[in-house]
């Protein structure tokens, strides 16, 4: 059987019904796996049945290409953003504060984008742009260092791995009851650039150091 | 058939066998997946018959508890021993270093470690003995504060999870031949608790704020 939303509203709202199944889709690819998730599995937890299903998307692929673009079109937005920005540590702070917002507004999309591994041509696609966005963090890092806002001390793509490794965690652990995003942007931030020590405790270490 | 090695062999090395047997089958579970994997498949790459594979290990749920437990067991055993510095600063940043290097020697155990969602039993103890492990971060973390060494604007869960968001997301980019263990787990601590400002920017922007 086929046809239970009224034909009107699917053709009036499908941005709204397409949300709505990529939504679904997401929360159980992320639940029991993409391998282990069917396009039945999908129009079941909709209640619509997969020839309905069908009508919005052309299949579990396309429903994978579209959650994890989605993911990435939020972080290349956001580096998009911060180019207004005089200082490359401006931009290098800035985008890391709306790379965290963008995972907390996006948690299942960013889950399900980080556990893709390029087993398909979706997937590969996926890596590609994940590695591109890694660049534009390196770059900033780089020219941060060359302006001598960033020590040059520490390399700079391992610099750029350590904080996505801190932003990326969210998807392990955020939920919206233990904070507001802002706030916890700001803290990634802090801890990122100026470190967790009190300026005390720093001039200490460094004294020690110089003896 | 069975018997491939001489008995002598297996009987004189156990160890040896025992540690051969977990890393094939650990590497297996990481690059396949745990459920998709089978005690066939662990025989067939040790090239051993699956009744000498019966030989070292009761079955597949041995092999996840002993991996997940070394992988523990380097943490717990670090946290160990740190209690001998004074100040919690101290034991704490040693902890994350000593973590930076245990990541990266058992690198294929904590990559499975993470992956455990608590399915079943074994699943289970391994998520018990990570919050374990995890609320003895935050307790240093609040003891640092307590002490006066570490800003107390920022939540000792918080600080605690983003840290080992760093030192975790290892699994994920950490090779070898991107440099030398000791080097890394510098950098990480420098990170977490100085960060990755040069003082000069650092002092700028406080100014910036005081106007």
């Amino acid at each position: 059987m086929d046809g239970e939303r009224p034909p009107q509203r699917r053709r009036g709202r499908p941005g709204h019904d397409q949300d709505a199944v990529l939504n679904a889709a997401v929360r159980l690819f992320n639940a029991r796996g993409y391998d282990a998730t069917s396009m039945f599995d999908v129009a079941e937890t909709l209640g619509i049945t997969k020839s309905t299903l069908y009508h919005h998307v052309s299949g579990k692929e396309q429903l994978l290409a579209m959650a994890v673009d989605r993911a990435l079109d939020g972080l290349f937005e956001a580096a998009a953003q911060v180019s207004g920005e005089k200082r490359a540590i401006d931009r290098l702070e800035r985008l890391i504060s709306s790379s965290v917002l963008v995972l907390a507004e996006r948690l299942e999309l960013v889950t399900l984008l980080l556990r893709v591994r390029g087993n398909t041509e979706v997937e590969q696609h996926a890596l590609a742009r994940r590695r591109e966005f890694d660049g534009i963090v390196t770059d900033l890092v780089k020219q941060a260092q060359a302006e001598g806002s960033i020590r040059s001390d520490v390399d700079a793509a391992t610099a750029a791995r350590l904080i996505f490794g801190m932003v990326n965690s969210l998807v392990e652990w955020y939920r919206p009851e233990r904070g507001h995003p802002e706030t916890l942007a700001r803290t990634v931030v802090e801890l990122a650039f100026r470190g967790l020590r009190t300026e005390a405790t720093n001039t200490t270490q460094d004294d020690q150091r110089r003896q």
